[in-house]
């Protein structure tokens, strides 16, 4: 099986999350909705609201990945700087787009208008499209293999609702979980040697200690839904064999 | 004033926060620790288990930072390879601390015995140093200005209790935040202006929607105390001007 395995960078833009005062929501939402469209996530990286940093994380990540998402610094103040930086990195200029100016134009009508600072969110790089945005009027965009979302989650909930179907993946990487009341350490190897005899799965380990108790939950990833099937029966045939009582879906 | 700012990168390991499964804790609570250390964090990059990207992103990021924390992959199973990865970017060897090996027989000793998986967490790049830590047993590790953290937030937690005071570091940077019930779009000149006007602060606008009205939090941030009341002041001064009430503490 040497099927094409589609993947996509993401750069999370803002002060705000590398100052520890707001807690990350983007990063899970968007791996999870990317394992949907048969897409895995790669890479992250969190830069602040300085041009030269996203400039970098963005020309590093969108060249080595089928795509490339951005969350962050859209808003109308000063501090967003994420289209600028992004025409730059991409050697094109910033535009105001018609359509963007029209929607924004419709949705300030009866809220004292477009200023010069909300206009700023009409600007796109040279040639971008834009990407729907039912909420609050200011769209994301799209550029070449680049999709602009917004910082706050809810809002990237609905411009990702919006792509939902229209980028081409591959099959979705499938998981299934089997929990136990066990230290890791005690089947470390035995973790090990299942996942070498099932090509095409991974195996995460992921410890736990609640009630007193350590416990972990082994995660098969794999985009092959037999080859998933046939890993956990033989975890779990292993596990027994091993004196130990897998639990179906984690505990 | 051209203060040294003391600054840390940020390598998360870990497919489990890539695949989406898990939420990541890490990066907010590192990051208001190395406040408190008058350390900034300046880039968070989130990688897989995979050798080479840990590598990458562990000489780029220990390179122009004072300080690289990661967490994640230091476990006992397969899917922990982030000893054997950081020994490979910095070109050393691994080898068994004694310490840590004398503190894991020391924990087992009632729990079953040093097994050879067990064993692994006392694997340590050439040369390294431990970081306590009293939870589980298996320590943290730092090796040169590298510091390597358990995944599991409150294990890196204690990790970093040990490690607080250790470090050095500049003057912390301080924030106040100021709230208004009003579209950040309508004050963002305002913002930009009192910005400009106040060398050494930084503001950031973040906008919410609540009980059916928009609003924000302006956070103003300085790492000199009276230049961030002073800013603080200004912006309060300004938003009154322009018939807004600032509600201090933010909303």
């Amino acid at each position: 099986m040497s099927e094409r395995i589609w993947t996509a960078g993401l750069t999370i833009i803002g002060d705000e999350i590398l100052s520890g005062r707001t807690q990350d929501r983007n990063v899970a939402q968007i791996a999870g909705w990317l394992n949907l469209q048969g897409i895995r996530l790669a890479e992250v990286r969190i830069v602040p609201d300085v041009e030269e940093a996203i400039v970098e994380a963005v020309n590093a990540l969108r060249a080595r990945n089928d795509y490339l998402f951005t969350t962050g610094g859209i808003g109308p103040t000063h501090d967003d700087i994420t289209v600028d930086a992004i025409a730059s990195a991409l050697g094109v200029g910033v535009e105001v787009h018609p359509k963007a100016r029209a929607v924004l134009e419709a949705h300030y009508a009866t809220r004292g208008g477009l200023t010069e600072a909300r206009l700023r969110m009409a600007r796109v790089p040279a040639g971008a499209e834009l990407i729907e945005n039912p909420m609050s009027g200011a769209p994301g965009i799209r550029t070449g293999n680049i999709f602009i979302l917004a910082g706050v989650p809810h809002i990237a909930t609905l411009m990702l609702e919006a792509l939902s179907g229209t980028l081409e993946g591959g099959r979705p990487l499938l998981s299934k979980t089997i929990g136990c009341w066990v230290p890791e350490s005690e089947v470390a190897d035995l973790l090990r040697d299942t996942e070498k005899a099932h090509e095409g799965c991974q195996i995460g380990s992921y410890p736990f200690f609640r009630d007193g108790k350590v416990g972990a939950n082994f995660v098969v990833r794999s985009a092959d839904a037999a080859a998933l099937d046939g890993c956990v029966a033989d975890l779990e045939a292993r596990l027994v064999a091993a004196g130990r009582t897998p639990v179906s879906g984690g505990i």
